[in-house]
């Protein structure tokens, strides 16, 4: 039961803005019981982690993200609160961690990262030690050896970096991305398959190079729901009531922020929709966003009457379904920016 | 809200039996929201600390107790882990710490020690940066540089200590402890009056020389609930059903188990009896306990009408109150074991 | 035996060419023993700090430093080594610990802050637990509170504040901190010698607003050398051999980059400069520097011969003298930048 | 640059006699310079860990060592101080760490543990990452499954698992345990040939199942000198001066206590047995001493001149050779108990 957010903007944010101060953020959701679904897991409190492109590019610091994490809790570590005050960025993925596989370790805490390449899971792929030297067999030497820790998840990455034509490149465009993400999921259903894993893997899995995002809510089940995954966009997030109360503000047709997150992130609900069972949300450069079905044989059109009635025990089960879901059925906005890619 | 419990058993207890594997412990309460009421502040994630006397008397090892402490959380500590599955012990204290005051340090973890004495403290003393001052001054220079951390339970204890006879004391008679435990209130209360602090402070203290335990249930306050507290006795303390599953059997009249603890840590609340509010609870050496009431200016006898009435909505604005009090008023054993002291 | 190094340059530099990288960097030297002399003590692997002021202002970020700190030891910590390689700074204070007072807690780890002040200090004020209290009076209740760890250096800097005029003021030109300093100096001083402690005091302490940097090569003692400090100055610190080779380079007369440091950080010892012991070093806003005599009963002239024979056994003890001041006896340059002030 | 302590007594030993109380041991050697042959290494900041058996069996608590690791530096961990008051033991194992390979993580911190056994690791496997995949081949699933850190250490441990007719067995006969170290040493070395790795591996293991230890004083070169190992026998193990100075007293004919080490853990250095290189050394459940040598095609006779100039560089560059090496040739006693196995 982890819990993520991506920020990308036409202008940087404070990450304070994100992380610490909303009273509804990702930090500060992990103790707020009201959306929490699993009762039988601790909530968030085993390590967080936060990565963020530079605002303005220098030649010195180079294009790589930088990552900070902790094994302790993130809503009272005096370095995050900290760096949160100080820090500002266009591009940001926070990620808070429940052990659902892997030890407490600041190896196993997500984002993850890899030249400039950023990572991150929501999700568990079942029975992971039944796959995991097969997946490992897929990979080049550099790679197999870039994994530092023992989860699922890290070695979900080394996966989609062997999927790339060149993880060391140094420019990834959208389609790249997107491609290398659907091998991805492709290849882990077929190594599942392949070992006869029948219980269905969850992999809300975002990658970014620092220009475009790929984000994906995925389940390997026609019958079951994926974890919740929802987006917002709009010119400006801001405070609008002290405590921390947070919306996003639409002051023009332009789309200046967009935030995709594990939950919606404000009490504003009217301003997240949730995005589709089994598609991909990319976010290009230029702040366009398109959602994008995940057609494989786990896909059910929205014209099928099955894909409303997509069981929520399963993700529930793993505290990964958020509450609205649970309140009353969502229509994505049609006027969601869209491109083709 | 931080949550406790005590263990003092004629025969010592596996420490896993009392923190790790049953799935209402403290340390597994930490992260069920069943229980929780206040949603505004972090699950016991900030750190917890368990203190315990050795089962056998060895004189190399000395009459003093081990104290693990940890600044991660608990329930998913590898060390605790491992330390609980081989430590026994017939006197344990146990506590989750949520930061009300101080900060996230292995030196404000409870419990505190000071030679052979243990404490911990669930509540908060009201506006306490406004007492600090003068409580230091009524330590001696030993007590006052004992002090390592920087929360009010800390100076609590030290207070404590400036009430004992000798704090370096071989031994404590359950009326030593009781008589410095009344005093301690007492002259809290009295600094609070001075500076003209009026929000109540929330006082469950518990202290042990590890023959002998007091624990209080008190608030400065005639209308308010005091944080919860309850005891359980029996003849053994075992799981019954898979899953964590714990109850306590009474297969006699003896009662070789005595535990007290913030919350019912038993699906069988029968088992539990609440303790009243502004009352004290001796367990003597002989595993007898008595029920005292703390009779001050904020006590209101069970006579009195208005002791039904205390008003909950503090103590859960601290999350400091378990659930079963707002189901149904729990009466107290008259079987309770007692002595006059 | 701490260690410590003050950047002040012109031009933002990148964390990692003053901390992580030069093999000759406090944190390296951290475990290079031909600089140790006292074998008794830990090799400062007991928490260290970094505090930073932004490149480029910031309404938003405000004008306080930014500080990391951490207990692990510094010359692993995955998330110093990445944010160093991203953050730059044209003003830094950088600290790593030894535990000669005070527990392993990240609230006992310098620089520490208040406001847009940072602070930090190597050495230790003897006998501490016997003015603690008195220092404590001292203070104003603000101030009082704002101390968070239970260390010599912490409470040195609360007095610190104290000497201020006023510890929120948005400017503090250099000459209010020199005033502050020798106050707190003084103070400290003067409660030593009504508390009949004789063992002298180490006071290298350093203090920044973020313009002007003060800094103290200081003992309460006329016949015993200071703990060490050097300084050097000059257009571009930069590597010019793989492996962390570091030099001052001074490519013309302008001072860009001015740096105080417990010990010569780089191997071109002839650009390191010791400071005198009982003087004072001030950075102005404008990178001038001055060294000033800290003329009390402690001070010895350098025309009397006796200035030549302070003892370094006692500095030597205690794990704080640099190596180059056994070997050869160092003469200030005459070109030192000076200012009035 | 690892150090490491092995235990085995006839009584139990309270643990801080063997780790926090020596001057000379391992955790106050890691900042005692006079050692230290390796300037550019951290000095044992890396993290520690110690295991320990049960004085008594209790069938409750069963016979697996328990384990208390730490990524904080031993010499101020205040709970391996109080933990190694109030526990005894008869066979322990202690471990200070530097990251030759893997990051700083309580899942890289020997010594690993798999049911009733348990292994540590000082020196390092050459190029691991070219022969780690081969080696994780040769592992059944339920041992590959076991690791969870990403060190050489825990993977050669692995490998040794591997190598026993039952993992998980009750009982391990000494011919057991020493067959299979035989059988992962050779299984090292051809993967390294196979691999074309010509740099030598460093391989100081040890292995217990509670009864018997192995330990190996191994280097897979001809010309070079292994990493040192040590040991002393006695009846007693106390201190004889105050600040922490300990010897080993021989009260008698019989063998009480057997230490293993790293380095000499006394000033006593007449109580201390240089192990020679390629050897192993087992101790037996009747306290008997027995050193075999490892005869491959590594292995050099003493009856050689050759083995007398084994280049010490090697390991020293690795900072893995005691000093006393250095200073004179040892010979191993005559009178070493020995048993025929």
């Amino acid at each position: 039961m982890c819990r993520f957010v991506i920020y990308k903007g036409t202008s940087p944010v404070q990450l304070s803005h994100l992380l610490t101060r909303p009273c509804h953020s990702i930090i500060n959701q992990a103790f707020d019981s009201r959306l929490r679904l699993d009762h039988r897991r601790p909530i968030n409190g085993d390590g967080f982690g936060v990565g963020w492109y530079d605002s303005v590019y220098d030649e010195e610091l180079g294009s790589q993200p930088c990552i900070f994490t902790s094994v302790t809790p993130a809503w009272n570590n005096a370095n995050l609160i900290r760096l949160a005050e100080k820090i500002k960025s266009p591009l940001v993925f926070g990620h808070v961690r429940a052990t659902t596989a892997g030890s407490l370790s600041l190896d196993n805490c997500h984002p993850f990262k890899f030249g400039r390449l950023m990572f991150m899971h929501n999700g568990g792929i079942s029975d992971f030690p039944l796959i995991k030297r097969r997946l490992q067999t897929a990979l080049s030497d550099e790679i197999f050896n870039v994994v530092q820790g023992n989860t699922d998840s890290e070695w979900a990455f080394a996966l989609f970096l062997a999927q790339l034509p060149d993880p060391n490149a140094k420019c990834f465009p959208p389609e790249v991305l997107k491609r290398a993400m659907l091998d991805t999921i492709a290849t882990l259903n077929t190594y599942a398959e392949d070992a006869g894993i029948t219980e269905p893997s969850l992999m809300n899995f975002c990658v970014t190079d620092g220009e475009s995002v790929v984000a994906t809510r995925y389940i390997s089940s026609r019958h079951d729901e994926a974890a919740s995954l929802w987006f917002s966009s709009g010119t400006t997030f801001s405070e609008y009531a002290k405590g921390g109360h947070y919306k996003m503000s639409k002051a023009d047709k332009r789309e200046n922020i967009i935030m995709i997150a594990s939950e919606p992130l404000t009490f504003e609900k009217a301003d997240w929709m949730e995005i589709r069972t089994n598609n991909m949300v990319v976010i290009t450069p230029k702040m366009n966003l398109l959602q994008i079905p995940i057609i494989d044989k786990f896909y059910v059109p929205p014209s099928d009457p099955a894909s409303l009635n997509r069981g929520t025990d399963f993700a529930a089960a793993k505290g990964l379904l958020s509450p609205r879901r649970a309140l009353a059925p969502v229509q994505v906005r049609d006027n969601t920016p869209k491109i083709s890619i």
